[in-house]
């Protein structure tokens, strides 16, 4: 079994088309690289409730959950609040990241600085000398900032801890066959190889091909059979390229 | 109470990463201008079971509830299978949509092109005289396409259907003030003008402000009331712009 993964997105901003995310499409692909497979994406509003039963629901199902958003000093930030329900604890604040805080903000630090201490009860802090401001995670779930560029210097980190056992390999095949004249053929295939996820993407604005089809496993041989299971059943001189 | 509408985002393609959701951020802008409130958005991968279940969920909890992808003649193409058995409806043939179709390939029609007539039992046909191709619609389900290009045809039909009675008024408020300062302040306003929802927002980029304040509502004076409080306990100077 794959291991798993799933990511809460909070944050009314995205829902009310105010702030655009860009957080999914980045941890899709490190996931994917790393041989982690990403079940399940949510995007809730800023309630605490919701958070909680999100986080529960998701945190049960899948190997490793990332939130993104809701964290900072506001009145809508308040991820931190509802990762501590969701796990029975108090919120309490961090003295090394008081340390840090108080460091950074030297004799100006404000009640409102050291908001950015507090974290759940019996939290652990995922942190490296480039990288400073830690990771707060509690058992399998991680929390992240909505910031792209902070997260982008965050989730680095724990590639070493998220990489699965067996990696995905991943092969393209690029047509000049329509969908259509393909349907029959890649039910055929899919059904011939189940341990292979093939997927069919209509090339909208492609100058060259009509369909890029895509073969994912973690096994390499069947990978590779269905790739040419599928090659062989292509008319001739309508596979554009294979990857 | 506002009219809610949730987003069932489905397709393997967008959890490995290898495409980029573009239908999420245009749906929320549409829904935000016309009064909707885009309270959930989920993205689950290519599995009837899975369908079923979070759209039986998401239609049950709002008024109205837009799928995106998984419609087309593969293999992975399972959503309208799905949606007829959230209904407990069996797929059928449109007519109407079979007499489009062979139409449009004529003597080359085949049984795959003829997958593209299939509808849940009972759907209704969404279309006008611009845009002959309907959007498949069962109670309050719409079914779209993954290609953003269709959407972007098909959406715009729907306006006039979707529209609330009232309509949100937004207004926003860019100041040099940064979080810390403005936490306090904006706890006060949110508490003291609960009907109005404020965002704050980091401006990582921004040239010449740090922080962007969103103040949304249906009741246009209460907006205005929530950002004048703010513009009074800010700073004298650190108020960038109002719009």
């Amino acid at each position: 079994m794959a291991k798993t993964a799933a990511i809460l997105v909070i944050g009314n901003e995205l829902l009310s088309g105010k702030i655009r995310d860009e957080n999914v499409p980045y941890i899709a692909k490190e996931l994917f690289a790393l041989g982690v497979e990403l079940k399940r994406v949510i995007f809730c509003q800023d309630e605490v409730d919701v958070i909680v039963s999100d986080l529960n629901a998701l945190r049960a199902a899948h190997d490793v959950v990332f939130t993104t958003g809701g964290v900072g000093p506001t009145h809508d930030d308040l991820t931190l609040l509802a990762v501590a329900q969701a796990f029975g604890q108090k919120v309490v604040r961090s003295t090394e990241i008081e340390r840090m805080v108080r460091k950074h903000f030297g004799d100006g630090t404000t009640e409102g600085h050291l908001r950015m201490a507090e974290v759940p009860e019996g939290a652990t802090l995922v942190r490296s000398g480039e990288m400073p401001w830690p990771t707060v995670s509690i058992e399998n779930v991680y929390v992240f900032p909505g910031v792209p560029q902070i997260l982008h210097l965050k989730f680095p980190l724990l590639r070493d801890r998220l990489r699965a056992d067996m990696p995905f390999v991943s092969r393209s095949l690029y047509t000049k066959a329509d969908e259509f004249e393909l349907a029959d053929l890649l039910d055929a295939v899919a059904a011939a190889h189940p341990k292979v996820v093939i997927g069919s993407y209509l090339a909208w604005d492609a100058p060259d091909y009509a369909v890029k089809l895509t073969f994912d496993g973690t096994d390499e041989a069947a990978v590779n059979a269905a790739l040419d299971h599928v090659r062989d059943g292509i008319v001739e001189g309508k596979v554009v390229r294979v990857e």
